[in-house]
């Protein structure tokens, strides 16, 4: 691998936010101008047509499943879909309000502690704990939000797809097919997004040859800010701000004066608009009108239209993610955990590519600070 | 910030490990050879006359402190030196044989939900929770050994130092001295070393504007690993391993014709050997001597004489961490935790510069994956 060093040329240069730094080579997923693909597919054709299953043999083995196959991962992912009981207990102490993304921080770590592979870190067993991790994240999401609410844990269906069974994990009831088909677009929208902050911390982790759970504990953390995975729940909260179509003007126009970021708009890769955002946009439509509740959408069509004409800026996969779950019933601090839910697939697809070619992530600061300082003692300060 | 963009040049150059890549300014520690200071305080000055509590104020503040500053640090560090009793519910909880790093990853996870600032990331509540996330951290340690062994957490003692409250807390009885110093000058050296991979995890996981307790969870699960923090324990296992000196030569020409990595040896930053080595080598002698079990030295020493002959590499931080600890009693297993309840220190005061000055860290990858792949019906496959 090459590997140029920019301090040979410049020690001073400092790459802030590593913005353009190329620090791996990625076979997984891949974003050129406005078009992202998995593994080389159109994320389009893949939000037309896959299953949320189908997408995660794509991201771990390389290529779309063969019947076979995809009846093996779909059997795995059902059967894992249940909490482990030391997790459970966990689960169980964790106080009501509890931030999510905070439970299922703790949730992975606990994960790692009763996992059957213990520390085994081999690429076999990372084969094995892939499905478990992916199928107990959501089990751990729905587990936690049901358990706050007054109301026991529920298993999951043989019947059901894995959209169709987080849907009745979370809601102790079967979806409708509308439900099932909106929580497995969305899932498949969120399954990876090439080096995002979330997905490079796992892989700063890993870079020790810390093991796989220790990764994902750091990728939840990461995905928790509002300015990566946090900004779906962001979203929610200024629409519920806003809360109809004549407030929205006066709201926009107060937090530009107040010079406040609008959630929801502008990618750090994206500058011509993110691919993923008119299939949220079509099915946060579709929930509104459904659920009868449209006014979410027309509010975030219309801040869509005043952000584009007055900041010049575009939506991105968090903005009609919003009012799409909130349509679906979830509740806003679960947006970002559903998010997980789904990246979880793509942070393992990447860990897999950070152990089988490791090299310790480590660079260096331009040291600012004392250049002659010395010890004093006390006495003499 | 200047931040000339390296894909303005070449976009196919991998940057692997981003090694010597600048991604921050930092005036907290610098590397600078074989000198590593702390705020432009040579190490070896403050491992030879300083407090921990003194490098704690120096870490966060800037400075050395005065008289009033340090006692209001020891004051709050030793208040703070007790177990929150909702993470004590976790820590019970735990099977016994679980991983400390695990556990105390979980544990910062349930530190911030049971956290008096709860999610306030405000610079004011990151200062108050500093000390308290420091002085938990190594409580947590503690309580979980304690609990692991049959035993109750015990409570901290006004008339300690950190480092003695911290001997008292593990083993509930007071240091001797020699016992005390040792415990401080290990907290010194390990207290920060500017973008080691798991500060740098920190960072990134803050980068998202993700809360202080999330950031460290990443840094502890990113020092878990063997070629980071882990590599202590590795060392102590291995010289476990050797046993005897009449068995080192044999077990060393094994694990070369093994291509088996010594642990210990080698850094990613220092080629000129490692500054903290020789402060630990020291205090690995003297309490070999002191608790009449001379021999791990001695198997070090040779161990380090054969390494510099045979491979030409340099013992680094943790290769006399590991018989130093030891010798003190601990088991090896909390070798990488008392690393980690000393680097939070340095982690934090990252975290403070993080977010007085952020940028979203986000690297790009090279996509090496198909190119012209489609979506195919699954009957077509």
């Amino acid at each position: 691998m090459t590997a140029a060093n920019p301090r040979d040329d410049d020690s001073t240069t400092v790459h802030s936010g590593l913005a353009g730094v190329v620090s791996h080579r990625s076979s997984i997923s891949s974003i050129i101008g406005a078009t992202l693909t998995y593994r080389g597919i159109n994320i389009d054709d893949l939000a037309e047509n896959a299953s949320f299953e189908e997408v995660v043999c794509l991201l771990w083995n390389g290529a779309l499943p063969r019947r076979k196959e995809l009846d093996e991962m779909r059997s795995v992912l059902e059967l894992e879909l249940k909490i482990l009981p030391g997790v459970l207990k966990v689960l169980r102490d964790m106080p009501h309000d509890a931030d999510p993304m905070r439970v299922l921080q703790i949730a992975m770590g606990t994960m790692g502690i009763y996992s059957p592979d213990g520390d085994d870190n081999s690429p076999a067993a990372n084969r094995r704990k892939a499905p478990r991790m992916t199928s107990q994240l959501s089990a751990a999401t729905c587990a936690f939000h049901r358990l706050r609410s007054g109301k026991e844990p529920v298993e999951p269906s043989k019947e059901l797809s894995f959209a169709g069974n987080f849907f009745l994990l979370l809601n102790g009831r079967q979806p409708e097919k509308i439900e099932e088909e909106a929580i497995n677009k969305a899932l498949i929208l969120h399954a990876d997004h090439e080096l995002n902050a979330s997905t490079f911390s796992g892989r700063v982790t890993a870079s020790t040859v810390s093991d796989i759970h220790s990764a994902l504990a750091s990728a939840i953390g990461t995905l928790k800010g509002p300015i990566h995975g946090g900004a779906n729940r962001a979203v929610m909260e200024a629409l519920q701000e806003i809360g109809t179509l004549e407030k929205l003007e006066p709201w926009f126009k107060d937090m530009r004066s107040r010079k406040q970021k609008i959630m929801g708009f502008g990618h750090a890769v994206y500058k011509q608009g993110d691919p993923r955002a008119k299939h949220l946009k079509k099915l946060s439509k579709e929930l509104g009108a459904l659920t009868q509740q449209p006014h979410w959408y027309a509010i975030s069509e219309k801040l869509e239209a005043l952000v584009g004409e007055q900041i010049g800026i575009l939506p991105n996969v968090d903005f009609y993610s919003a009012s799409s779950y909130y349509c679906l019933g979830l509740p806003p601090d679960l947006f970002t955990p559903i998010f997980a839910c789904s990246r979880v697939v793509g942070w393992i697809a990447h860990l897999f590519e950070q152990y089988q070619d490791n090299a310790l992530i480590r660079p260096r600061a331009l040291y600012t600070g004392p250049q002659e300082a010395h010890w004093v003692a006390i006495e003499d300060r």
